[in-house]
């Protein structure tokens, strides 16, 4: 296997673009990534695209990416459209990885997109519901949550017709995090704070305002202990990246961050909800990387909802269950923290345009570890990492993918 | 690059199921392919999964890999989910052997899938109606149809609505050959005849039943030179692969069959019909494999209707395009012909579940290497090709892949 770099990242404001169709969005990001390489995109030997809703939005479903980038002049090549719910442009990365590390390629193209903005509403939510095992969503869920209703109440009102089934789930685990490490819904709000000031310094967020602790607390229940503020929007987006071998990016004018780790996995039906899928994959990312999560430096978490971010921070293992009060308390999550976190705003502030996310991310990641992430600029990363997990497998998540970058 | 083997392959019977559904499709498919390999799932270690439109067939969009292989107890490990249209599966199994051949993986499973067949029949039209450039597809083909107006009928009568568009499509290059190289429709007739003759030999077939000349020159017209038997029909099915490393191979008791080349393209908008995908991938898969095309013993080519059988046995380079009346006329393509085509009965009768097509075709091409095709069996075969096309791009398909088999 050969060393690979990112040597281009591009990417679209987050946001609702009635306006613009998927062409636009993936053209913006890809012209974006390919200026930034400094290469032309005839030299790209391979795409990979990821997309999770096109078909349900837009009617565009089986060919987004040759439909996509041949209207930016990108065709002829291998063009591969991956799927995995919010995880599928790092599982699109993943893929573009491994063929260049595998000596397939020297030159590919990662793009992830999504058009997820719809003025109704419902339609929005009915697609993101298809991430879920349509048979046999409400089975899993009600045998953990029975307890609680929230699944006789999904039930009656329809699974995720009135809002996303995710921030039931999100809610759920939630909790669990709250009874075990003296967690509080205030704690949340914090993050969310944070989440909304680190949008405020991000032009590509889709959130770019500061909020205080009460408007958080205040802004509408959504699921306990779940605020609208402590969840992502939904939006439109695209974010592409361009990787290449050692021996080309050894020829290229660009700044090359390194991928250090990639590593895909999927869910395992079953009921307990401690084993989950991001702590299973950790410990592989760390080992392949040669790292220990004391080394990561910057860090951006699949924070669909506020509490996530912490709960991520735990499974990853880089935040000890019982001291995430204090890591949120004393602010070791924020840009000049001992930990920074989702500097970008993460999916919170930055937005959540599904297909979109896993390149945003990484986007984020490799802007700061060449210190180009400006007022948001965590300041000597070396080391970043990015966590993005897709879809709902039982009461896990179905996909997930983590990525760790070197300088 | 290390080689890589079919180990094992399984397909369900096409057909229309709607007593089963995903699930029943992909467990019926991965378990014989499993069985045929002699191995346990878990020993999987990624599986790469080809589907469609089951997001708008069934509502199970964006983690379908997953929620499919789950249910049959293959999980945690990392599964993706990819769509190309027809060439979904063959995408998917391309994608599995560069993963083993570059060293990731030593065993791997590739699925393709699909339930297409709905009572509405409009709904199964309209999805696969998908497969283009939405917004731009009656541009393109208005260009080059313009004088016979069949564009103008797309538009009047509803893009996908009374039938799939494809057939259009197929219909003009039909056309086309038969002004340049003296072929007929009673020639395109022959094809279908062959094609129910040869599917009336495997049960797996959604038609099993052989047929006259006359029978499918008046079955009914679809477009011209088109008839209703010389189209695939709208079914269900599932197929599986899977695929070890040489070391892995070695110790198995299964029957290898090797990837001697898996080569995969995109289309490119212009608007000469000569200048075709498989044109442009055929003289990269024979210099991968190191053969010529007169080498190859019995090959699988993406007849969606019966006049591209010969088209693409054309574009391949196999036939050549003056000869083709004589090839047809003297049954060249017959199983026991000179250059055995299709022997499973291709898309016109095996059927074509459009995610299911490309797997199913490598199953045939397997099982025709390894002497176990009963009585549609090619004598001494020892080198077999797959050609799997999907959707359209401009005049020409948007997705392609081209794989070599050797024994």
């Amino acid at each position: 296997m050969q060393e690979v770099a990112v040597v281009g990242v591009g990417m679209t404001p987050f946001g609702k673009f009635p306006e613009k169709g998927i062409k636009d969005l993936v053209r913006e990001a890809v012209q974006g990534a390919l200026r930034d390489a400094g290469i032309d995109g005839k030299l790209v030997q391979a795409a990979y695209v990821g997309n999770a809703v096109a078909g349900l939005m837009t009617g565009q479903e089986m060919i987004r990416g040759q439909v996509t980038l041949s209207a930016m002049g990108i065709q002829g090549i291998p063009i591969f459209n991956v799927e995995s719910a919010c995880a599928s442009s790092s599982s699109a990365f993943h893929l573009a990885y491994t063929a260049v590390a595998g000596g397939l390629f020297d030159c590919v193209l990662v793009v992830g997109f999504e058009k997820l903005y719809d003025p109704n509403k419902r339609k929005s939510f009915q697609a993101l519901g298809t991430a879920v095992d349509l048979e046999r969503f409400l089975d899993y869920f009600s045998g953990v949550e029975k307890a609680i209703g929230t699944a006789d109440r999904i039930l009656r009102e329809g699974s995720g017709e009135k809002r996303s089934v995710f921030m039931d789930m999100y809610a759920f685990l939630a909790r669990r995090y709250m009874q075990r490490y003296g967690l509080t819904q205030e704690h949340f709000a914090r993050l969310s704070v944070k989440a909304h000031k680190n949008g405020s310094l991000n032009p590509h967020a889709q959130y770019q305002k500061p909020v205080t602790l009460d408007e958080v607390l205040q802004s509408g229940d959504v699921s306990f202990p779940l605020t609208r503020m402590m969840c992502a929007p939904i939006g439109d987006g695209a974010a592409a990246a361009v990787l290449c071998s050692k021996s080309w990016t050894s020829r290229l004018q660009a700044n090359p961050v390194w991928v250090a780790a990639s590593v895909v996995g999927s869910g395992v039906i079953g009921t307990d909800p401690d084993d989950t899928l991001t702590r299973r994959l950790a410990p592989k990312a760390y080992e392949t990387a040669g790292i220990a999560p004391q080394d990561i430096d910057v860090i951006e978490v699949h924070d669909a909802t506020s509490p996530a971010e912490i709960m991520d921070l735990i499974d990853l293992d880089i935040c000890p269950g019982p001291d995430a009060p204090k890591w949120i308390e004393e602010g070791w999550l924020e840009i000049d923290g001992k930990m920074p976190s989702n500097p970008s705003g993460g999916l919170v502030t930055k937005g959540h345009p599904i297909g979109a996310t896993g390149c945003a991310q990484i986007y984020e990641v490799v802007r700061q570890l060449r210190g180009e992430a400006g007022p948001r600029q965590v300041q000597g990363a070396r080391v970043g990492m990015t966590h993005n997990g897709g879809g709902i497998l039982g009461i896990d998540a179905a996909a997930m993918a983590l990525h760790v970058f070197k300088r």
